[in-house]
């Protein structure tokens, strides 16, 4: 049996068995693969024959005329092991299935199916990822399982056991400037498993952050060892669903998952030194983070933002996570107070101590100046900025605090650019479209710059708190 | 002094102080109580008179012809002693103060000021709220500090110490339904503070629940005798800002509050029954869940929803945060996939236990009949449902499975009508715009049949913890 290698996400052909011209999943495929700009050939499978946007539908895998690389299963489970058996002969390198109705049924069929499907591979030398599963998203060459994931490459790798989670992690993270080398859909994992998967991790040069959402592991020893050499090397995130008893049921209906204990997962995961998460949203965080935010040499954080209220909830949620909020010395705060009067005429409404509310300062010279005398201070070893963007637009339309947003983030990056310092931004509460429109403008400019970007000020002290756990643990 | 009654939320007249022709925070006042129509008189105060919005602006308050009730205050600070004392003379009922420049600044010169108001306020007879504050919000008559506010009233009364979380506040909890009798943004509080209100709030019949974000208490033991009595017949769930030791810095710079020990705060919560939070949106997911969520019976939970994976994820959720997913006796399970054949060729790709992923049954009727079975049986004690709204958008716009969402709300609703169990709605995971934009007409269609909406799964699981928390103790 092949090891996985390079050349498993190194396609120049895909077949797509079950689509047709109708609406359907394998149709879906077809159409994925021509929106994601896959730069080989999209073979269509059908036993109807005939024409799918444009391409000719082959009646079987073997009648395709050239080199078919990955196959896609979109047929109903008890055709499949002939597909495989056609597949190994056609020389594929794998075969995905969408198909499900296998081991997650729990019943003696499906567990038979899938026992079928790997003789079969086996016998012919082809690799199965799933079944019940969306496969390979390689943006490289253009592989997708969703139309609108990002055409860019990047330098996360994701394995999961949820296709569905899997389009929302990279969907999210995506649009918070997350870029994946490659992501892998493997569902039940009847051959391809995460040892597999996270030890090609450990060798693959594209791949600097490893994430993984995971039901459950066959081989416990061999996770470890695969999980302690690649975390040796690689940070990597992990998000263990069904680590509860009744998620543990859910786990085994929905991929036919051992789910295992929770404490044997905490001792796991506690050895290897892999960082631990418990919801998707956390999960890309963690990506952010790792993607964007230079590692502070501390923990002494500096809050600036707008709006006292979420300031003192600000200050609560980074103490609480465990950060240091120093103040500035008696002079170092008179030339605070002196810089805001130069911009000005009064400090009413505004927070001038660590964490500062500085929304009431009218000009974008007069924040940047404040934030980069702060920003360059040795006080402090990171600047976390907060937004409400909800509260920009306060109180209606005809504001002029409503650009505040802008002005402050547009003083934020001229600081994140003059000023060797790690920089995090939250951009945070939203209500209604107009403010998620907004968020997505002030997204894109921070994520230009190259800015981690977070949503939610808890979630966001709890990324910190992690990302400095793992460099601390490291330095120790 | 007068004591907080209906009365001081009962104006036929407003009186905003430094409104200009040009934008500032008067002007917007003004034009606040025309967009949220104020029911009285607006009188506009400037010394350089003239007309606003089509408005005669009075040079003082006291060439106004008529009875003035509310006075707002956006002036500078130094000047508002004199505004107190003819606002007093005009027998007007409360002065609210925009302006901020006094306690919060820390210096002696703003403290002092704040001592004078008072002063003044007692002397005349007049009742202040503030200074640093938003003020009233009392959508009954038209009264608010912001145009977008719901303009329908409810029964959650709410208090805060930053007028920005009260509006993000009013804003997130109002998008899901939550409606307000009174809101009171109180700042400083060197007058009306949160005893008074909360006090009011125990013999107000419009209001049924209440919630606070309280930075500082000035007399404790008061506190203490008031909030017992008003939570041992309304819910009371409290936002506790400056609970670290670095918030406490934050809400002494802020309000000027001494925020108190985290300790002190903790036993106090406990002795009353209060119900802890600690942001926003959990204190959002508390006012929809109190207000629209029957007390179910027990906390056996069946979850249906939207995809294996996040199925998984919501079992643990749940389990974690203290409920129980039972599964059906075997007679019972087999019915259901007696019932899902009756709907669908096949039951790949779907969890027919709890928790029920029954994305890929193809109609309304079929989601419908499952989940009636499931709402009464007698095993369960609510239902959850679960609507991942990115992943509806899977593969992409043009499946027929975009519509999921809306066509498993339609059973869902039919269901609710039909049954009587508590349901919840947690429409979650959004990436884009377009995905807002869906969620907003979710959650109308929610909204409209009286469901409980949440975001987020695990910020879901933990609201209905709290409140069965609090249904539980008061049963015991």
């Amino acid at each position: 049996m092949k090891k996985i290698d390079d050349s498993f996400f190194q396609h120049s052909s895909v077949a797509i068995a079950g689509a047709s011209s109708e609406y359907n999943i394998g149709h879906a495929f077809v159409q994925c693969m021509q929106d994601s700009g896959f730069q080989g050939t999209v073979y269509p499978l059908n036993p109807a024959g005939g024409e799918i946007r444009g391409l000719k539908v082959y009646r079987s895998i073997t009648d395709i005329p050239g080199q078919v690389d990955y196959v896609i299963s979109c047929i109903p489970a008890r055709f499949t092991p002939q597909l495989v058996k056609d597949s190994a002969a056609k020389g594929a390198k794998i075969v995905s299935f969408f198909t499900a109705g296998y081991s997650e049924t729990g019943r003696q069929e499906g567990r038979g199916l899938e026992v079928e499907l790997l003789r079969v591979a086996r016998a012919g030398g082809v690799r199965l990822l799933g079944p019940n599963c969306l496969g390979l998203y390689c943006p490289q060459i253009g592989l997708s399982f969703a139309s609108d994931f990002p055409k860019e490459k990047g330098n996360v790798g994701f394995i999961g056991q949820s296709g569905g989670n899997a389009i929302y992690l990279i969907r999210a993270a995506g649009q918070r400037g997350v870029r994946f080398s490659k992501a892998i859909s493997y569902g039940n994992a009847c051959d391809v498993d995460e040892c597999d998967l996270l030890e090609y991790f450990i060798t693959d040069d594209e791949t600097r952050i490893v994430a993984a959402y995971i039901e459950g592991v066959r081989d416990g020893r061999r996770f470890l060892r695969v999980l302690r050499r690649l975390s040796a090397i690689k940070p990597v995130i992990i998000l263990k669903g069904g680590y509860t008893r009744g998620g543990a049921v859910a786990a085994s209906s929905h991929t036919g998952s051992l789910a295992g204990a929770n404490e044997s997962w905490k001792g796991l995961l506690n050895q290897t030194g892999a960082i631990r998460v418990y919801n998707l949203d956390e999960l890309a965080d963690m990506l952010v983070t790792f993607s964007y935010l230079a590692p502070p040499p501390g923990r002494r954080a500096v809050i600036c933002g707008s709006n006292g209220g979420f300031s003192v909830l600000t200050a609560d949620d980074y103490i609480h996570a465990g950060f240091d909020l120093p103040q500035l010395a008696p002079k170092e705060q008179q030339e605070i107070y002196e810089q805001v009067a130069r911009f000005s005429s009064t400090d009413a409404g505004m927070i001038l101590r660590n964490p500062f509310d500085i929304t009431n300062i009218p000009s974008p010279e007069g924040q940047y100046t404040i934030m980069r005398s702060l920003a360059a201070s040795e006080r402090f070893d990171m600047l976390v900025a907060q937004v409400s963007i909800s509260n920009s637009g306060w109180p209606f339309v005809e504001s002029p605090f409503r650009f505040w947003p802008d002005m402050f983030l547009d003083a934020l990056l001229r600081v994140h650019r003059e000023v060797d310092k790690p920089v995090a931004a939250v951009l945070h509460s939203i209500t209604n479209t107009g403010e998620f429109e907004r968020l997505v403008l002030l997204r894109q400019k921070c994520q230009a710059a190259g800015l981690p970007i977070y949503d939610s000020i808890p979630r966001a002290a709890l990324a910190m708190d992690r990302f400095l756990l793992y460099h601390e643990k490291r330095k120790s």
